[in-house]
């Protein structure tokens, strides 16, 4: 528990009518009325302040100030927000203040992280909040305020309830086997919900790795030989672009170079440069690489010259597309079709490319998933993080089916249980968290 | 008065912990009340309520809501604010609902506007919240902050009372000739109250012109033939910047090409691109252009090459700028001066040009300034008023020195009256609020 005060600009650092100056910590109310003109001392918490913020003499400001008492706080301290006149300058000015007497510049995600120290919010909760911050379209920000609201806490906890139910019955058996009117335990009787409980996680990673497809967009990577006409393609998928899209620094992986919008679902084009700039992206960029950017896609569109007989070159991409994710895209249809592959066929050229973008949507089956669904993680830590709780059960199963004796299998069930614990930071580590809150913004 | 009800997004557009939706109208908090599911009806002004905003049956965000009751709000009508989590996409969201809830999108200035309208500031406060916003220094966020507590008001106020006192001596003498007991009244007995009047225009006109080159920097025009050492010079001065400016877009005038430093004193430095690119400025751009720089400038650095004799160029520019706040230059002052212009020697290459920057402070009597003074005007517009102002007082007292009768001369008072009155917005034009209000930031 930290006693120092907290002080950051809550909101963005450009000219606009308000700005917030954010405090948390102990006493700073009595901090702030040290060089606030308002009377806020004897306010009762959630209510609003007219005064100037005063620099000895010097008035800074003519500010309102918001004060929040006790423990039912955002952080879970006294807190004190200041709106300030929105300049930049001005707002800098009151800030420096705040710093001049007293109070310490926050890091980025500290409030929350107190939030969290403090018991007022999950780690889950945590990362919904930064995820609101950051949604950039619907799916996403409903996602994030479930998130808020506590409800990957929720299932989470429920998962929980359910593993511990198990290893409590291993463990009475374990711990009193001469009570005889405790159910005689085998590793088989466990079983049954041990392959329930591990359905129900299979089907939370499923969705959330689905609707992370829909929230942060489907990274896709288009290779084929050169002149097969992957320039085209793109031409024709940026065509369709049913948004303009502004791109905000940060917001996208570092190698996507571009963002297609067909109705919901968002296409993150990668490595779209060696297309623009060649059209030659295996020739320039070797085979070597092209397996790269097949394994980090979630997308890969294979383009094929259908007039034309394949090549060893066109045999070698398919072969090294074959365990992906993958679109046979059959170029050129305008032109008749000479060899045998199976693939949408496609006129890129004339723009006729509406059997390709149906069966993207069907690939994904975006029309199955909405936002209205629960069970949804937030991001790839806590899917990472189920993922490893359910192998631990998946390994407890597979020893449970060959009979092996229920206190070996008990420690794979601690596994699962403790990767489960880790997604609501309830054994989160120091350094996790700090790694988690740096990403958050300053006064957050 | 309207009473719809409009909003807008107070804080700045870019990711932040908080945004701020800001809406002003009669029945506003009725109006919220009908999409957030914290109670706001029955409570007291200047509260602060937790709930969600709501769109039908799907929560939109988790916010703090403020209402301000009654008139003592900003705009003097019911306001309320809305605290939301402040990504870009969640805040537009919730603007969103509101438009469709039946709010109006606020226009630049609307809120100011409407405190003007309901007679919670005058003209002068309403542009000393603008200055505030975009102030960039001291300066300017003190003189601005003097603006929204009234103090031009005030000043303005007593030059009125001043006026209409004598104003009313004349009248009463018109109207009521037979009262022997009224002072008897010839022009020559109103002059001493009336100059004492017009010294203190005088002084609140030059002290606000002077402010302004601290405040917005001093527009600066290096001149001369080629050759002289204009770019060296202003080399020299770059050198001397003693901040890092940031430039961000639109605070400048259009011209301004760089911003140099001097302490307090910022020197806009003016068309350097034809010192910069050829050192020709007079070959390339002409003695017509060269005027017009001139007349622009509130400084003209006048560059003459003191190694040399003084060409035919060299007196057309003295000519030129004879009537200007110019420095003379002597240049080259390593190599000797064979001229005998009286002028400020240095040597640009050299880098020594401190008699120079001494120079400029002394002649801006920056020294003197300070920003306790009190009646210093806020911006263009007003100077300009009171000018006019002063000229129609001038007018006058120049009659009454004459003895023209005194029904005569009242019309210059009224005029100067309507002048002062203006400045305060009392006699506003509503294309001039349009106008004014329009620079505004949206929110404010």
């Amino acid at each position: 528990m930290n006693d120092d005060i907290i002080v950051a600009i809550a909101t963005s650092r450009l000219e606009a009518a308000i700005s917030i100056i954010r405090l948390s910590g102990k006493d700073c109310i009595a901090f702030v009325q040290a060089f606030f003109t308002g009377k806020i001392m004897d306010k009762a918490s959630h209510t609003i302040t007219y005064g100037f913020i005063k620099d000895g003499n010097e008035k800074i400001d003519e500010v309102l100030v918001n004060i929040y008492r006790g423990h039912k706080t955002f952080t879970g301290e006294e807190m004190v927000e200041i709106n300030c006149h929105g300049g930049i300058f001005i707002t800098q000015k009151v800030l420096n203040l705040c710093l001049k007497k007293g109070a310490r510049m926050a890091e980025h995600g500290e409030f929350s992280k107190r939030a969290f120290l403090n018991g007022r919010i999950d780690l889950s909760q945590a990362e919904a909040i930064s995820d609101l911050i950051s949604a950039k379209n619907d799916y996403a920000s409903q996602l994030a305020l479930k998130g808020i609201q506590g409800n990957i806490s929720h299932f989470i906890e429920d998962l929980k309830e359910d593993l511990i139910q198990i290893i409590t019955q291993i463990e009475v058996n374990i711990d009193y086997p001469e009570y005889e009117d405790v159910e005689e335990l085998t590793a088989q009787s466990l079983l049954p919900r041990s392959v329930q409980l591990q359905e129900k996680m299979n089907h939370i990673i499923d969705s959330s790795k689905n609707v992370h497809l829909l929230k942060d967009g489907i990274s896709t990577v288009i290779i084929g030989k050169p002149n097969v006409g992957k320039s085209s393609l793109l031409n024709a998928l940026l065509d369709e672009d049913k948004a303009i899209v502004t791109d905000i620094a940060g917001t996208t992986r570092d190698i996507v170079e571009g963002t297609i919008r067909l109705d919901h679902i968002v296409l993150n084009m990668i490595d779209t440069a060696g297309i623009r700039d060649t059209d030659d992206i295996v020739e320039n960029i070797g085979v070597h690489k092209s397996k790269e950017l097949i394994h980090q896609a979630d997308l890969v569109l294979l383009v094929l010259d259908g007039s034309q007989p394949l090549t060893r070159e066109d045999q070698e991409l398919l072969e090294l597309s074959k365990d992906t994710q993958r679109i046979i895209v059959i170029n050129k249809k305008d032109q008749g079709q000479i060899n045998d592959i199976d693939g949408i066929e496609i006129s890129a050229k004339n723009h006729d490319i509406e059997p390709l973008i149906q069966k993207i949507k069907e690939m994904f089956e975006l029309g199955k998933i909405t936002s209205s669904q629960d069970d949804i993680l937030a991001n790839a830590r806590q899917i990472q993080l189920l993922e490893r709780a359910n192998q631990s059960l998946k390994n407890a199963i597979t020893a449970m089916e060959q009979s092996i004796p229920t206190d070996l299998i008990v420690t794979d069930l601690y596994d699962s249980w403790e990767s489960l614990k880790e997604i609501l930071g309830e054994r989160a580590k120091e350094d996790l968290l700090d790694e988690l809150f740096k990403r958050f913004c300053i006064g957050k």
